[in-house]
């Protein structure tokens, strides 16, 4: 820390102690944690939440999908310098096929002393275990070589209790939806699981040195899982911010956390999240590797990219993005575009690969890779460094050469029964979105498309998160696995928290749009419990049951603050005469005692036979029930 | 405004004088107003907007739609009390088919003096028409009547010069879209504007009562278009806020306004709006006949619905919501709903036609309100009173029981030339919303369709312009002409000035998504440009390109906010040393050298040759230029 002297960290960037270091915790209101028991007896249990409804109204608790850990458990003791309990630590050592070696030693370069500070100064994390795990030599300790070999693992059975969420209702529920050919069962078995993963269609990111982690799935017949970026940058944040907002991106909704820290601190920042992330944790590690070599991409070195492999693995590094599918030969090809190449990591690897006029090193020691990742059961997430930047460089012959090249390279980590995700765009006009699903599902062997956004216009810097929230809902709906999310600030700045939650909640109900459009059982449950509440004017329900009940509230009464306007048969949209919900109530009343309730099409003439009779039923009944009618939308 | 006396009006809405109403003016920051002439040497002079950029750059101005009228004009004189300058006036009186009659009186009722005054009081604008337009007997002014006769009138003429923006860049363009069918022209033409509006595939709503409007098209061979609701409810709003609140929407995009109001002086408060308004005004007059009975809806009658009408003709309203598919015999498909009928003019005339067990007055007396539009061309906006509010209810049976009969009722006013627009859900899940688009179609003859949202998910309130972005952007590319906006209040309450300003953005976006996706000729210029702007990091190109240029900068500001930042080639999210695209420069740089500018896909082993050589190039030209490398967006 003796050369944090440059202006902007001093500006910046205040210094960080240990005790700075404080996330949000506690229950999201209006509901809390439950842990489910696997149906196998395994005493295996999963983490969900429960939102109790009115108890007036009848309606049953709705259970959601919970990926915010013991942070909401209000039993759960939270230790920030001591990190998560180890869910899977006793599920990994009795596979017997891992061994215990002396972690790495951490260098002066792994957190980047070649430049200047600009993480403000991060403390070691104090409870770093020197021990790490590692394959016994000649093992393979991925979850798709153990299902490939018929085993189901504990993951696996988490994973299908985790997935069936609501399905306990499925009886209540037609089947309904468009799922353009995916397999997406009734039911999650543990037996499905295996299957999907073993064909390469799921991935279970769990890193044997990351055991605190909850067994999640990234696979087009599970829901649509949603990854938040973290990262501190050259000019700004720290690392009591970063773990800040990990813990608040996994409240909201993250399925997974990428940690895309540049600059100094980077080892360090890093095992603070790791040691703290109950969701599979993701990195780029060539930009940890380029910062060993000063910045310089043309220093890059197999040799620095393999150290930086082993470090982040021993840390406990679920999936690593790998950029290897930039090759030489399309890097001119990045040069018609528009704006040229727009990934990091992507940029990095072209410009190695013209300095020295040589295939990328990535590209040509891949099976080196994979040997690394079997052995810790580390995940690819085969990057798209070629992605369009812009809506004129979509789908160009850049990013469709480099796919192909990825769909290579995916059945070379599957021959060593390593797991693999492909990474997407980007930047994609909506009716060049679905070319993308269709070609990645062709090139790539059905592996899971993991894609950012894309954005469909670029004419609204600040509102990127919806102009990219309207490709992620449509990809998702396509098949794309886990979408990647973006923030307000894209383009402009590094997200705050607030946009953190922005970027969540957006990302959150795009994900959960394309699940209601895939049909995907009992995804309408908390649409339905929601728009039940909204139609009996139960608010603290509506409040309850929404992604982000906090903003739902405070929306609602700004407009009418007073607690009892919470329990008010109307809202502030039409005020108390003018209500449509409840004329609906009226009109259903009416039906019911006609028996009209299933009646179906009526033809106008049949209609006209006893109306007298009819309008008497109404006097009788509905018409001094409420004065006034009206409607809650907009006409 | 004798009986001001509940408690929710006292302590919410302010007494209003005459002084407070104020608007925002002035220029959107980095462009400037200009008046473009109709190619026709008419004389004609159509506003739009132009974004001067960077004179470094050498790039050309971009020249945009402009909705905000005179506001953003500084040469311009405003005056609230006065009203706009009636840009129509002479075209209308010119055509000789219209006579002055003495305007309706003004009554009591019309500003609901029967109900508590919630309006907080609202002063009469000063500068009524006594003397208002109506057809000669015997005439029919509508612009579809001019247009089925071959008539080009300058309205026609304005819309086409206006559509045509951007379009002198065609030859720069490929078309490249999925049109689903439209016919989109590569030029507008007026004969082509004339040949839309015959056919009944587009609408100019222009009551000749409203001639301080800017002509402008909906349909669906046309740029997607927005609309914004604004309008006081029971318990909040006043006249101020909403004037305020319909120059601010027109600032930002809104095409057409809708004044919701109901409750108290809704005739004083349309007068405000319409004579200060440059966009088309719509309105839904069962609302203001309900107040005029009391909010009884039993006791609703033609006659005062058809006095309701003229009133409202009278002072201008451009078109009308008409919920006349809303049959007696559909009321009973209503009942099996999740959320029965949402709309507040739909559940109005199913409680009185449930109540009278009659069919609907506005479907029996149909014609007769026909007769009415055409004498001061109003256009209808069908309005879908049985929409789904919620996903449970989307594409049901009710639903497109009432669309089948909007069809019946658009060729019902087609056959008296009147203009039809058709209002569309709603709530629907992305999968059915095609559908949607392909019955319309069908059902009602190519009518420009105008949808609310749709939103595609009900779980996140706080957020439904969002979930509603996603359906809007969709239905907008597969034909819907016009987009209600839905703000982040919806369903929690009524939306202020920054809800509404959020809403017009994020459907502005969508639209333009929609346009981009149908492959609208020129729709791309303004993205190319603000992509240009960013890949040379031209921040004040990209803010001023934006949508919402002062968020843009403010985001940007919030982590960088010297002024030199401005012109960096960096960003925050990066950094100095971490960019990709500075290093798509150097990859540029060194493509031309090679000559491989357009070389397409070189196989790899053809690279292998001359690897040498190049890497001598890359040396000699871009290796010192930039010493670091990284990438804009997340990897």
């Amino acid at each position: 820390m003796a050369d944090i002297d440059s202006r902007l960290d001093k500006a910046q960037a205040p210094q960080v102690s240990l005790d700075s270091i404080g996330v949000t915790t506690g229950p999201i209101r209006g509901s809390r944690k439950v842990h489910i028991a696997s149906p196998t007896g395994s005493g295996i249990r999963v983490a969900m939440r429960e939102i109790d409804l009115d108890p007036h109204s009848g309606e049953p608790s709705v259970r959601v999908y919970d990926t915010s850990g013991p942070y909401t458990d209000p039993n759960a003791k939270i230790d920030i310098a001591a990190g998560l309990p180890e869910l899977r630590a006793a599920w990994i050592r009795s596979r017997g096929d891992v061994e215990e070696v002396t972690q790495r030693e951490v260098r002066p370069e792994d957190n980047g002393q070649l430049g200047p500070d600009r993480s403000g100064g991060v403390p070691a994390f104090p409870n770093v275990k020197k021990q790490v795990l590692r394959a016994k030599p000649g093992q393979n300790v991925s979850q798709m070589h153990y299902a490939r070999r018929g085993i189901v693992t504990p993951e696996m059975e988490y994973v299908a209790t985790r997935e069936n969420l609501g399905r306990e209702r499925l009886a209540e529920y037609v089947r309904d939806g468009q799922d353009w050919g995916a397999s997406i069962p009734d039911y999650v078995t543990p037996e499905f699981v295996r299957d999907e993963v073993a064909r390469g269609r799921a991935i279970i990111p769990s890193n044997i040195n990351h055991p605190e982690s909850e067994p999640m799935a990234i696979g087009r017949n599970f829901l649509v899982k949603i990854n938040a970026n973290i990262g501190n940058s050259a000019v700004a944040s720290d690392v009591a911010s970063e773990v800040d907002k990990m813990v608040w991106s996994i409240r909201w909704g993250a399925d997974t956390v990428m940690d895309l820290s540049t600059g100094r601190n980077i080892h360090d920042t890093r095992e603070w999240i790791i040691r703290n992330s109950p969701v599979p944790i993701g990195t780029v590690p060539i930009y940890q590797a380029l910062e060993k070599v000063g910045g310089i991409a043309e220093e890059l070195s197999w040799e620095i990219f393999r150290d930086t492999l082993i470090e982040q693995a021993e840390q406990g590094v679920d999936y690593f993005t790998i950029h290897a599918g930039v090759r030489l030969p399309y890097v001119p090809l990045a040069a018609k575009r528009m704006t040229g190449i727009v990934s990091r990591g992507g940029s990095i690897m072209a410009k190695w690969c013209l300095a020295h006029h040589k295939e990328s090193f990535l590209y040509e020691r891949f099976d080196e890779i994979t040997e690394i990742m079997k052995a810790y059961d580390i995940a690819y997430s085969l990057g798209d460094g070629l992605r369009p930047g812009s809506i004129a460089d979509a789908n160009d012959e850049a990013q469709f050469a480099e796919l192909y090249t990825l769909g290579e390279l995916t059945k070379r980590a599957w021959e060593q029964d390593v797991q693999v995700m492909i990474e997407g765009p980007g930047h994609v006009p909506m009716h060049k979105i679905k070319e993308n699903m269709d070609k990645q599902l062709e090139a790539c062997g059905e592996a899971p498309f993991y894609t950012l956004g894309p954005l469909t216009t670029d004419i609204a810097p600040g509102y990127d998160h919806i102009t990219s929230g309207i490709g992620a809902a449509m990809i998702g709906w396509y098949g794309t696995a886990m979408l990647c999310y973006v923030t307000p600030k894209e383009h402009l700045g590094l997200p705050d928290r607030d946009d953190v939650k922005v970027g969540v909640v957006t990302y959150k109900l795009a994900a959960h749009a394309a699940d209601l459009a895939k049909g995907h059982p009992a995804a309408k449950v908390r649409d339905d419990a929601l728009s039940k509440a909204r139609f009996e004017f139960r608010w603290r329900d509506q409040f309850n049951l929404s992604l982000d009940p906090d903003t739902a509230e405070q929306y609602h009464d700004q407009t009418l603050p007073a607690e009892g306007a919470k329990s008010a048969h109307f809202c502030s949209m039409c005020g108390p005469k003018f209500c449509s919900m409840k004329i609906s109530q009226e009109v259903r009343d009416f039906a019911k005692l006609q028996n009209q309730d299933s009646a179906g099409f009526i033809a106008a003439e049949e209609a006209e036979k006893g109306m007298a009779e009819m309008s008497q039923v109404y006097e009788d009944t509905g018409r001094e029930l409420y004065m006034g009618a009206g409607g809650r939308e907009h006409d």
